[in-house]
């Protein structure tokens, strides 16, 4: 605390990110990164940008990211003016409650979602109403109808990995005329349809999504904002008002690779969906409830065992998972699907703890 | 404009940062940018985290930065908790602005400086005043007495190039101890004096830099802030309520390297300044008046020569200079240093136009 702070620096409270653990071979299922490489091109794009001197590297990027925008709209056959591009989808969620949620009614999203959601609405003063899910954690549509400065949830939803249908979030966005409907699209590569096709249809729907799960570049930050052009300039307003380069020249080759090499992606996700179901059918041997998933994780909870103190245990071990003292989920594990032979150190280490 | 915009995007006027043009050779002297590549230590640095698959890419990046803070906290004699990093030293300033600088009473910065600053006050509704430069655009540091929410200045000014001494900026400080004041260094390494010291005698001081220009990594997206733990934390109370991770691993690894390569980075500034010292005296020889610059651009009118058509005609063979239509500084050129080749081709054609 300090009297040099702004006021809303005493209101915040800061998003918590899954531990980075600094060990040499730590399991880690913590933070829902994928367990193989990017593509080949990926590293290729970004030799070349470097070269032997790094000369490019003097130079500010492309403020507009062009080439990017251009690529991933080819990729889903839209417009590249319907094409935001940001520092990661956090960045890119940032922008989107400042620019497009700020209206007279709140926000509405569920009680159980991505964590970060309540932390921009205080950012920002963004007034914001919890839904809750159902008991299986499904989102109901009809729960949405209320007077609403915008709508927003994660498909599929996180921590839980459920998926909405594709008609249900189009039935929603048919109604929700009169605020913008944001869809994070996080981890829908794994199991979810893409809303992406509909937002020619409806100039209220905003869809984003990243380079981090699907295509294995968390740590090149990258995400994007798909949406009617009008919506996209609100984005690119209040981003060139904050930070014109947010992207750098080698996150910004590095992503525009990505999108070059579907097979590589495509394989990858078919891969991370077997192993899910795989380790999905060990936790049921060893007794967990196991929340349907359509994401790169499972969400599990043990109906004789704290899970909490699992999470610690297995912390023991090197093994790192995500626990959220929240209500509703405390006695829920999160666990990020990693290789088979991860999620098999997994599964051996619970079935010790759990004396099976 | 569209119904579904938050107000604040209404009243937004978005930076316009200087042209990056799309052209084989252009002589680009509009934005700031060094001539000289960065350290071989720093291509080093992201080839070994890059590594041949580029695994490590699939990983998020250290939220905090620790050892990229650690170096540079290192390099200035100070604690990593006295170092904030963000993507570039304008998104430092955008979460100063929100962090620091809103305040009952109005931030106050100089008529002719930075034209982001006025941007970001109203992306975050920080009321500002203006304080004139006198007619040398000089800052009068008596000038800031007022009751203010902040101080904020760059040192060496832009896009005059006029340094302030260390001295006056102490006094300033000293005075000013009910607010903040923010020292902008972005191009203190070409001529003028850091008040990094100062920040353990001053709670209230916060000295911001980059990697963008001194250190030839415009292209990676690098900024920092110091001063006080409570100043840095309010920044990172926003900073993680906005983006967990905004510096991707290849920018962390490379602004660490560049901390590792004083001498490469204080040859580069030594030749600028040189460079800098052989243009100036040329276009005074072309008629021209040029500001005194402690900076790696200069500031530059002709009497009888619109700055304007100039620019245009600059422009017109592939010469890009940067102006700046705004009120006092219409009827000058602002010409960052490239190497003596691009200066000489500069003052060329400028001979050339004045019919000299």
């Amino acid at each position: 605390m300090s009297r040099y702070w702004s006021d809303i620096v005493h209101r915040l409270v800061p998003y918590v990110p899954g531990e980075q653990p600094v060990l040499a071979h730590p399991v880690k299922l913590n933070t829902n990164e994928n367990p193989y490489p990017p593509s080949p091109r990926v590293v290729e794009a970004i030799r070349r940008e470097l070269g032997d001197t790094g000369e490019a590297l003097r130079r500010y990027p492309d403020p507009s990211a062009r080439r990017l925008r251009e690529t991933v709209a080819a990729h889903h056959g839209i417009r590249a003016d319907q094409v935001f591009v940001g520092n990661g989808s956090d960045e890119v969620l940032a922008h989107v409650f400042q620019a497009l949620l700020k209206h007279e009614h709140p926000v509405l999203f569920p009680d159980v979602t991505y964590s970060f959601y309540p932390t921009y609405a205080r950012l920002y003063d963004v007034a914001y109403r919890t839904v809750a899910l159902d008991e299986s954690f499904g989102i109901r549509i009809d729960d949405y109808t209320m007077p609403n400065g915008g709508v927003l949830f994660p498909n599929p939803n996180a921590p839980t990995g459920r998926a909405l249908p594709l008609d249900r979030i189009e039935a929603l966005v048919a109604r929700n005329t009169e605020s913008v409907v944001v869809i994070d699209e996080a981890y829908v590569d794994f199991g979810a349809r893409s809303a992406v096709k509909l937002i020619d249809r409806y100039p209220h729907l905003l869809v984003v999504q990243t380079v981090s799960k699907a295509r294995s570049l968390a740590g090149m930050r990258v995400g994007f904002a798909f949406g009617d052009a009008a919506l996209i300039e609100a984005l690119n307003r209040v981003k060139d008002s904050f930070n014109s380069y947010p992207l750098d020249r080698l996150a910004q080759v590095a992503a525009t690779a990505s999108y070059e090499d579907t097979a590589w992606f495509e394989t990858n996700c078919a891969r991370v969906i077997a192993s899910r179901e795989r380790l999905t059918a060990k936790l049921e041997t060893l007794g967990f409830d196991v929340v349907p998933s359509a994401a790169n994780f499972v969400f599990a909870r043990h109906k004789d065992h704290d899970a909490a103190t699992l999470a610690a245990k297995l912390r023991e071990r090197e093994i790192f998972v995500r626990h959220f003292k929240a209500p509703r989920i405390d006695q829920y594990l999160r666990i990020s699907i990693g290789t088979d032979t991860e999620c098999d150190t997994l599964a051996g280490a619970l079935g010790e703890l759990l004396g099976r």
